[in-house]
């Protein structure tokens, strides 16, 4: 999906903020989910709420203030409990940001759910492509 | 009340994005009703929650990065139905940002409820200080 | 222009914080500038600067998660020195919130300065439809 | 440090959005530098700005609206080129949010540079808690 860049994004070194990519990353895992037909209001409504466990980013170059970004999601885990998505920033072919976003399904108390069975099957599984520096 | 200027509250023109001083407000009248004996997770407990009917905002100078702000909030007017609140936002002494909200009070139906007695009460109220200018 | 709501928007209230819809303003304008032929990075590069003067919000109805809103956006006065727009944020026909902001141009150091003519000969000027509350 | 919860901070989820976590650690971080006698905006003065390169978290239990939270951190690697932070968010000594940030030093131009040897023989370096779960 296509995301410009506004000035509430970026932060006073001139570049988008470092905690905003998650909110692009959020913005890519909304659209995704809703082109798989599994769309997140929808989910909701059957009592089962997305919850971020772990999230891991990789900075390599900033996003700009009034650049047209390209947000790419992938799903590249699932089990009963967990989706893993991989998330792509990217300007003009240029990454500038990736991360890797491992979720979960909670009921409206809080507490931890499996998948329904129906999102497990709808959504499709890409090859992992971020190899992940062990540090 | 102190509040420090971080990263996440500026924007790439180098200042304070002009939305955050909503925030920088929130933060005030959270404190101001602290201090008067109705902190505001209290007053939820009571079914009780603050809404925001209606903001202006004065900009005269710019918050930078690393500045350590005042934040004064006083309480201008209280009817069954509304508080207004005034707050300015200073950096040694200098005036940069006034702002005068005016609040109702919803249940958690979202109902418009008139302010609890004690509340009307408890929270004391200051002159007018900001004279508004009509265009 | 369109806007989704996403999670980043709202707050535990479970609506979008009132903070935010300034966001939504900036989006509109900058939507609205572009759409004239002066994209705000453009007046960036001949040194003018959109800088905020006042802003007046009214909050009517909250907008929810997962929404699509409508964001419209119209300028209702020009002066060498200011512009003022009028933003109205949507959700299927019913008016939610809606703003005034006064923009002024400033340089990259900070100077006030006039708006460039052809940024005023370009910008068509609607009609005023916000009564002000005067209270 | 402290750190209250506000509205502004958190989502319809009724928690803080998974994001505002960066903006703590961030804070963290000032607070951090601060004591050591390196504050951010006097390193800004000598040509030297903070950019995270890395982020990793883990979201154990969400905080909630009105907590006064605890933002502890530590530096726990500093290399020429690289500081490792870890940060702990607490809510009455239990662990909610943990995050390894990893940081480099760049010039105003955004080029890499090595951090000053003052800021290295400042910063005290803390034996590393975060057991890295590899999956």
């Amino acid at each position: 999906m296509k995301r410009k860049v506004y000035y509430y994004d970026t932060d006073c070194g001139g570049v988008v903020y470092y905690g905003n990519y998650l909110k692009f990353f959020e913005e890519g895992r909304t659209d995704f989910m809703e082109k798989t037909g599994c769309a997140i209001p929808d989910l909701e409504k059957a009592n089962c709420f997305i919850m971020v466990h772990h999230q891991e980013v990789w900075y390599k170059h900033p996003a700009k203030y009034g650049q047209e970004l390209d947000i790419e999601t992938y799903a590249v885990e699932i089990t009963p409990f967990r989706i893993v998505f991989e998330a792509f920033v990217k300007y003009q072919d240029t990454l500038l940001v990736q991360g890797i976003t491992d979720v979960v399904c909670v009921n409206k108390e809080g507490k931890l759910s499996s998948w329904p069975q129906d999102v497990i099957k709808a959504i499709p599984i890409s090859e992992r492509k971020i190899k992940i520096r062990r540090f």
